[in-house]
C-alpha cells in the first residue's frame, strides 16, 4: 500500500464531493501527483488512449505526400480523391456495405464527424431536437450534443439485451422527438457488441421513426471473437448499415489503425441518407441535402476539411487493407492478449467482470473491460485502489448504471502485470 | 472575346437570378465549363488560394516528427509545447504584444479558431449575442456565427474611416448586444488596413462597452508597405493587441506560412481575455474563465486538437522567423510583384481601384485589390468579363455596399498577364 496520507490528499485536492463523479483527467492528477511524491509507478488504466506504434504504410505515405507538396494545397472539403474511395472500399471489403466514395467524407477525427453530425441535425429540425445514446458510452458526446444545442436521453444497456433492447429503445422514439440513435460497437466501454439481430431491430426502428443512426465504429474490428480482417470474406464488421439506407458509419484513424495524434477518420454515409431531403435545411442554408449541408456549409465552416497529408495516410492504410496487402488488425492484437491477462489477475483477486456477455456469450478480449468489487460502489473501489497504485475511472460517467470501473488496458506495460496481481492481492485481503 | 453562346449557356445553367450573388464556387463551375468547352484558359481571380510552395522548414520539421512517431499520440488539447511557446515569441517579435505560451492554441485553421470563440461567445452570455463584422470582409464568418446561433451586424467601412470609423462602431455597440467585433488586417477582399490610432480607438471601444476584439490576422505582415520581417524590431505588425487585453488574434499557417493543406493556425490571447470568468459559462460547462472552456470544452467537442506534425511544422517555422534565420514573408513578395503587375493593367484598361487608400495612403500591393467599372454594377461587369476570359467575384458577396470585384492574384501566371491585358482591352474597347 502507498502511504496513506500522501494519497488522501492527493485526493482531496481535488475538491471533489462525489468520487464516483471523478473524471478521467482528475484520475490523471492524482496518479500523476503519488506518483511524483512516492516514486512508486500506478498500474494506469484511467486513459482510454491507443499505445501502439502505427503501421509504416501510413506514415510513410504521408512523408511522400509532404514531399509533393500537398502542405500548401487546400483539400476539397469533401476530401481528396484517394480517401474518399479507399473508405467506399474499406467499407464494402470489411463491412460488406455499400457507402460510395462521394458518401464518403474524412473528418479530423471522428470527433468531429459527431459534431459535424448534430450540427447538421440541430439544423434539420426543430422537433426532433433530442439523440438516444445507448449508454454506456462515451462522455464527450453528450457534451458535444449540449454545445450544439440537441437535446440528450440515454438508458445503460445492462438490463436491456436483445428483443428488450428494441423495445426500450422504441419507447423513446414514440415521444417523435428523436433525432438519432447514437451507440458505439464494439462498445466504450463496456466492450459489448450489439448481434446482428439487435442491429435489424434497431434499422427497422430507425426506419419505422425516420430517425438516422449513428453507429460509432471507433473501436473497428476490435471484438477478437470474429477474425474480420480479410477483405471481401465473411465475417465482416458488424453494422446497422447492413439493415438500414438511413445511417451513418463514424470510423476513426486513432484505434484499429494507431493514428490517433493526426486526428483523422471518415464518414461513411450510406447513401439515402447522404441524399435525404430535409426542409428545414433548405430554409436555413439553401440547400436540402443532409450530405451536402454537412459537407459544403458545417465542414467548411468547423476548418474547411483535415490535415491534407493525414487524409493520404488513411488512404493508404485503407488501400493496402483492401488489397490484402496489409492486416491492420494484426497490431492491435496485442490489447487482446493484454486484456486476457489482466482480466485473469482481477477475477483472481476477487473481482468480478461486471458487463460480461453479449446475450450468453462472453464478451471478447480488447481495449476495455468492466470490472466490479463485491460491497463498494463505483467511486468507493476506485478511490480504494488508488491507495494500491491502481487506476481507472468510474462507471458512472459513462452513463452506466452499475458500480464498477472501466479498465483499459493500452497503458499497462508487461512488465506492470507481476505489480498489477501483487496490488490487486493486497487489496483483496484487506477487504475480505 | 468567347464564344458567346457557350458562355451564356454556363452562366444560365448555374439558374442565380441575382449575378451579383453569384458565389467563388459558382463563378468556379462557369470558367471550368466555358475551358472545357472553348479550350481557352481563363485568367482565373476568383479563388483567395494560396498559389505558392512552403518553405522546407515546416515540411522537414513535420517529416521529422511522422518519423518520431507522433502521428500515434493524441496531442494535449491546448496544443504541444513546442507550437505554445513559438507562438507567444512570435507574437512578441513580430506585434510587440505579450500572449503567454499558455494563451496560445493551435487550431485546424483559423476557420476553427473563429468557430470555437464563437461557440465560446453564444454559451458567455444571452444577452450579448451579436458579432459586429467590419465589412468588406470573408462571408463564411458570417456563416459560422448563424450556425453557432449568434447574431450578425455589419457595415461596409468604406465610407467610414479614421473617427468615423470608431463613432460608426459605437452606434452598434451601444445596444450592449455586441458580444464581438471582428474584422481581418490585412483586409480580405479590399487590401485596406486599419491605422494603428483606428486600433486604438476599437480597442477603447472594446473596454468601454466590455465586448471582444476578434482580429482576424489572415495575411500576417503581407501589408508591403511596411517591413515587419524583421523580429524584435520595429516596425511591426498592427495590431488592436497593443491597446487591449480583451482581444484574440487569429494567426493562420494558410496565407503567410504557405500551409493551407494541413489546416494549422493559432489563437493568440490576451491574457486578460483568456481568463475572463463569464458567469454563464459556470453555469453551462462548470468552469468560468473564457479561454479554459474554449480549450478543454469547446475544442475538445469540436476535434480535440489538430494534427499533431502540422502543429510541430508551423512552430518550426514560427521559430526560425523569430531566431532570425527565416524570413518568412520572402516568398510572398511573390504576390505583391503581381498586384502591382495587375492593377496597372487594369487601370491602363478603363478600370479603377476601388477601394484604393488608407485615409489618404494608397493601400499597399498584395494578395488581393478591388476594381470597378464605370456605369457597370459588380454583378455586370463579372457577368461581362466571363465572356472574355477573365474571372473574379463580385464584392456583393463580401458585404461590400461598393460596385466592383475582388480580384485574386495568387493564381495568375506571369505569362498570364499579356492574355490579361488583352482581354481588358477587348473589353475595354467594347463597352466605351
Amino acid at each position: 500500500m502507498l502511504d496513506k496520507q500522501i494519497v488522501t490528499s492527493a485526493i482531496d485536492s481535488l475538491g471533489l464531493k462525489d468520487f464516483s463523479k471523478a473524471t478521467i483527467r482528475e484520475i490523471v492528477v492524482v496518479a500523476n501527483k503519488v506518483e511524483a511524491q512516492t516514486g512508486v509507478k500506478y498500474v494506469r488504466m484511467e486513459m482510454g488512449v491507443p499505445g501502439l506504434k502505427p503501421d509504416a504504410i501510413g506514415t510513410e505515405a504521408e512523408i511522400k505526400a509532404l514531399q509533393s507538396g500537398v502542405a500548401a494545397i487546400y483539400p476539397a472539403l469533401d476530401g481528396c480523391k484517394e480517401i474518399k474511395e479507399q473508405t467506399s472500399r474499406f467499407v464494402k471489403a470489411f463491412i460488406d456495405v455499400d457507402s460510395p466514395a462521394s458518401c464518403c467524407v474524412p473528418t479530423s477525427g471522428s470527433m468531429q464527424g459527431a459534431y459535424a453530425l448534430f450540427t447538421t441535425l440541430k439544423m434539420a429540425s426543430d422537433v426532433k431536437d433530442t439523440v438516444l445514446f445507448i449508454d454506456p458510452g462515451f462522455p464527450v458526446q453528450k457534451t458535444q450534443a449540449q454545445i450544439v444545442g440537441l437535446k440528450s436521453e440515454s438508458f445503460d444497456m445492462f438490463n436491456y439485451r436483445g428483443k428488450n433492447l428494441i423495445s426500450k429503445i422504441e419507447e423513446y422514439l414514440k415521444s417523435g422527438r428523436i433525432a438519432a440513435i447514437l451507440y458505439s460497437n464494439p462498445n466504450n466501454p463496456s466492450w459489448m457488441c450489439l448481434t446482428d439481430s439487435e442491429l435489424q431491430g434497431i434499422a427497422q426502428l430507425a426506419d419505422k421513426y425516420d430517425c438516422i443512426v449513428i453507429e460509432d465504429l471507433a473501436y473497428f474490428g476490435m471484438d477478437f471473437r470474429k477474425d474480420i480482417s480479410h477483405p471481401y470474406e465473411a465475417p465482416f464488421q458488424p453494422s446497422v448499415a447492413k439493415y438500414t439506407g438511413n445511417c451513418v458509419m463514424m470510423i476513426s484513424g486513432s484505434k484499429a489503425f494507431s493514428y490517433a495524434g493526426q486526428r483523422i477518420g471518415v464518414l461513411a454515409f450510406r447513401e439515402e441518407l447522404f441524399n435525404k431531403r430535409y426542409d428545414s435545411l433548405v430554409s436555413k442554408m439553401g440547400i436540402g441535402a443532409f450530405g451536402s449541408v454537412l459537407i459544403s456549409r458545417v465542414l467548411y465552416c468547423l476548418s474547411s476539411g483535415t490535415a491534407h497529408s493525414a487524409q493520404l495516410a488513411l488512404a493508404a492504410m485503407f488501400k493496402a487493407a483492401c488489397d490484402g496487402q496489409y492486416n491492420f488488425l494484426n497490431d492491435v492484437h496485442e490489447y487482446e492478449r493484454r486484456a486476457h491477462e489482466m482480466k485473469k489477475i482481477f477475477t483472481a483477486n476477487g473481482f468480478s467482470i461486471l458487463y460480461a456477455d453479449d446475450l450468453g456469450t462472453p464478451i471478447g478480449d480488447g481495449f476495455y473491460f468492466t470490472v466490479a468489487y463485491p460491497g463498494l460502489t463505483g467511486g468507493e473501489l476506485m478511490r480504494e485502489l488508488l491507495f494500491y497504485g491502481v487506476s481507472a475511472i468510474p462507471l458512472d460517467t459513462t452513463g452506466s448504471r452499475q458500480q464498477g470501473l472501466r479498465v483499459c488496458v493500452s497503458f499497462v506495460k508487461n512488465e506492470q502485470l507481476t505489480d498489477l496481481n501483487e496490488r490487486l492481492a493486497e487489496f483483496n485481503k484487506n477487504h475480505q
